[in-house]
């Protein structure tokens, strides 16, 4: 079987890869789109697609997201979880009714159903990898004056 | 649905967590398994499950691995796909014929069917995370002297 998986990776433009590690949370020939408010600004976050997606083949999804100073992720919940691995900067992470400073290296797992959001209250970038289900449901926004905003997919299949 | 998820996920012990990370590679909490050769012998390497798992009800798995000076996983192929991202130290990975360098932050995806091994030539520990389908096949160990021993599972699961 490896020698036909191969010959089926390789018609379908699976190939391995090493992608480097450009300044931190950039990596080369992967774009990272921002995040946009409803009004069309940006959301002071940005995500890039590391590995998945819907062509690859694989049941998972690696992504890096960043805030700037000031940002946040939406406020929200869904079904699907969360694997979440600081690589940059601090930020704070609320869970439920809970809210815990983050530091690099810290894991975090957002279980189903679970109210969440991710903050960058310092003056520097906050990036972290999250894991997600390639399947998974459509996060509801909660609360918040810029809930109407985090409905906005910035590309679809991006939540 | 948002609230009846949370509830089943109480029911099955799936909590919200963060986890603070310690010294580099380690988690507060989370154990981490040797490699054993066929020999019982230490394999210079050691795994970490950080988020997923069979009981997660998560589609992948997020894990950690660590190889110590002159470490080395197994040189194997399957048909499910690795995302790696280099979190400590330096090492190299083998991908088919090429040898890359890899340091902190690179990116690697290793398509199915690709024979590759990740080494540690370095005196410093090397670590990766590796994400992977929870439902996956098990890697046929191809080649070197220590092959047999790559044919060893450290834990139900762990491959």
């Amino acid at each position: 079987m490896p020698e036909d998986s191969a010959g089926q990776a390789e018609a379908a433009g699976l190939r391995s890869r090493v992608v480097r590690a450009g300044t931190p949370g950039t990596w080369d020939g992967i774009r990272s789109e921002p995040y946009r408010r409803a009004d069309g600004r940006p959301a002071d976050a940005r995500r890039a697609l590391l590995a998945g997606g819907p062509a690859s083949g694989c049941a998972f999804e690696l992504r890096y997201f960043e805030l700037a100073p000031g940002g946040r992720t939406c406020r929200e919940r869904h079904r699907h979880q969360h694997a979440v691995v600081v690589l940059a900067g601090e930020g704070e992470v609320m869970l439920g009714d809970a809210v815990h400073l983050l530091h690099a290296g810290d894991l975090v797992r957002v279980a189903p159903g679970e109210l969440h959001q991710f903050r960058n209250p310092t003056a520097n970038p906050f990036g972290f990898l999250c894991v997600v289900d390639a399947a998974r449901d459509r996060p509801v926004a909660i609360g918040e004056d810029d809930a109407a905003s985090c409905s906005v997919d910035p590309a679809p299949g991006s939540r």
